[in-house]
């Protein structure tokens, strides 16, 4: 019996959908900030499994002038040094380009919430075949603010992912 | 005639074994910098395939306290805002980690010089697999001074390897 409750209480919960909307809006804010600063809306936000927010950021490629900034690795360095990535749920606005989907793997960050997958499709597929939990929400507002932003920068955007 | 002229001219030599282990020295060089400020010894160097230094970095987790700073990364940001990488050479002391393999596959870095893949196995035959150039150097120095810094610190490196 005792057994029998270790299992369940270690046993992962699958992400709670509405919880993962929750924490989208908290990227979906720092996509927002980006473009209001002049940059490329795309944000993201570490999250706990359970929803405390760790650390968010944004693509600031324009603002710092920094191509090593996209929004997933920003809201890493804001989340601090940490060993418990496995706990931890990286949500982000967009597919993940294959640089941030190495991010998710190097770190074994246990799941993944994508906003949307038209703009772009990274690496979120390979992720899901690795063992991470992702979670695609297709969020019409992720979709449209990127879309946007490519139909009047497309050389800024195709800057962003290498093209 | 013409035609023939342009495929030779646009043929892509491959990487000089002498030039790589030239621009080695400068990431070698950047990880005892690092090793020197109290930092992981790891460092790599942006360069052009004809041996121009574009950009040159090293782990800076410990003197940042910053996560996302591994050599590479810290070597592309360097290097500033490009268009260029299919004919840049990524040059690392260390096999790159899935976070800086899916860098260099994002932005479609040309090729890869690796100084050793001992202390650490990443994704260099991946990338390999994927059409990047990947030259491994097994150098020893490479390999001595991480794994003196291994031994001496492992909580350390687990930490910046994500175990």
């Amino acid at each position: 019996m005792l057994e029998h409750t270790e299992f369940v209480t270690t046993a992962r919960t699958p992400l709670d959908r509405s919880l993962a909307t929750t924490m989208l809006a908290a990227a979906l804010a720092e996509a927002r900030t980006g473009l209001a600063e002049g940059g490329i809306p795309i944000g993201a936000a570490l999250f706990s499994r359970h929803g405390v927010l760790l650390g968010a950021g944004h693509n600031r490629r324009v603002q710092e002038n920094d191509a090593s900034v996209h929004a997933e690795t920003d809201a890493f360095r804001r989340a601090g040094r940490r060993r418990d990535y496995p706990e931890c749920v990286m949500v982000t606005t967009l597919s993940p380009c294959w640089y941030c989907s190495g991010l998710v793997r190097q770190f074994a960050i246990g799941a993944v919430v994508v906003g949307e997958t038209d703009n772009f499709h990274g690496g979120h597929e390979w992720l899901a075949g690795l063992g991470v939990e992702v979670l695609v929400l297709d969020d019409p507002e992720c979709r449209r603010l990127l879309a946007a932003f490519i139909d009047e920068q497309p050389d800024l955007w195709h800057e962003d992912i290498g093209l």
